[in-house]
């Protein structure tokens, strides 16, 4: 059965649409009421594979009868609330450019960190929301699950992140706000991380055995104090350019510890 | 000797002015003038140490005491136009967010095809600057010199993909708006395209000898025509998850081929 919307909102002071825009545009509103907002079906689909719970969905009014969009209306549970839009309010408040205009208020996920004994990969105040958002694309890719952010990193949750995801926050167990001595007191496997002062590039590491990679601010690199308790590791660059965009990199050492323990 | 900048500017009438605004904003402006615009200290460096000619630089009243600027000054031929803006004309015009308000014109290289018997990098209708100017980054690092792009794929000396590549355009050969008969007429080497349609992974395949690597469309992939031509092979993704990145699929395809080469 399809969920029935509810009559059209035309205003832009209906207080349900004015806290979605604030979602959508405010880490610190997404942080108070601890939610935010999956635009597009891309999203939307992969939060229903995962079983992830909406608070509610917002449809523009010419997107209600498009077949994609139906198919995902008789996915959710028939409770979900769906608020439906004139088509010029709701291009007012979408920060995602045109496509089909359907988006959901979602639950912001708080795990609380307990020790990590196996893979994780720790975002040391990774400034770019399309770098995290790609990183823990691909650690989903590899299978990594856990994901440790110290609190300067880019929101996991919020909207630009998440289009970089590609939906695989909903894949993972994000840590975010983390500060270095809670990542260095949870972490119980051995950290690596890539730098510019080794010349022991990372295809001579063994990486079979659990780790946890590092990857840091774009422009100051990992922490000090992170630096010096892990195993430094170089990706070669045998043209002597500029440092590899920190995704890239971040991506690279994912792929070549699952490189070296399933093809081998 | 320190080049010596012109008097001051103040106006958005100003011919320079105009035209440096319409460089950073129209793809259609850069392809009629021939020129380009890149923006910051590190670019400026970059196509420095690349003895890279520049039209003539831009720079804001306030920045022209940086210690970082005048070494920039000092490195310059002298006979190098500098202008000057006032901070709030510069402002209106810089794309890049702040930094130190420095800019140079230079002209965009169109390098002629000829056969490339040797490693190359195609970029199939990749839309999105960011990544067009992540590949190049990976590319230069890894020493791959020859990019070619098909028509659709995002300006190589925009602005925002010149900052995406962090310079690497200036250590590339990059031949852009080609037909994909024009790459399969001139690339002598055999292709390699990632592909979600085959099981053989990149590591069970030899990549010593010079190969073609094709990045694709971030939606479609790559084209049919090239992709008849291609050896398929598949980036491994075992928890099933979203295909990569575009960007990362190639940066992972660019180093598992310097692996095999110089690491196995």
């Amino acid at each position: 059965m399809v969920a029935n919307p509810t009559e059209l909102i035309t205003s832009d002071k209906n207080t349900t649409v004015k806290l979605v825009k604030a979602l959508l545009t405010q880490a610190r509103q997404r942080n108070k009421h601890g939610q935010t907002v999956i635009e597009g079906i891309h999203l939307i689909d992969a939060a229903l594979r995962s079983d992830y719970p909406f608070v509610q969905i917002l449809l523009a009014e010419s997107a209600h009868h498009h077949p994609e969009v139906q198919q995902v209306l008789t996915r959710l549970p028939t409770y979900t609330p769906i608020l439906t839009l004139s088509d010029a309010l709701y291009e007012s408040i979408r920060s995602l450019g045109t496509g089909i205009d359907i988006m959901a208020v979602i639950k912001m996920p708080t795990p609380s960190l307990s020790m990590i004994h196996d893979d994780c990969l720790i975002l040391n105040d990774v400034q770019d929301s399309g770098n995290v958002g790609t990183l823990l694309r691909t650690a989903a890719a590899v299978g990594i699950k856990n994901i440790l952010c110290t609190s300067a990193t880019a929101q996991a949750w919020s909207p630009k992140t998440l289009r970089a995801g590609m939906g695989a926050q909903f894949a993972l167990n994000i840590y975010e706000g983390l500060s270095v001595q809670e990542v260095l007191d949870h972490v119980q496997t051995p950290l690596f991380a890539t730098s510019s002062h080794t010349d022991t590039v990372i295809y001579q590491h063994d990486l079979k055995k659990p780790i946890a990679w590092i990857m840091g601010h774009e422009g100051q690199g990992v922490c000090n104090e992170l630096m010096q308790c892990a195993t430094p590791i170089a990706l070669p660059q045998p043209n002597g350019q500029e440092s590899l965009n920190v995704a890239i990199a971040g991506s690279l050492c994912l792929y070549e510890t699952l490189r070296q323990r399933s093809y081998n």
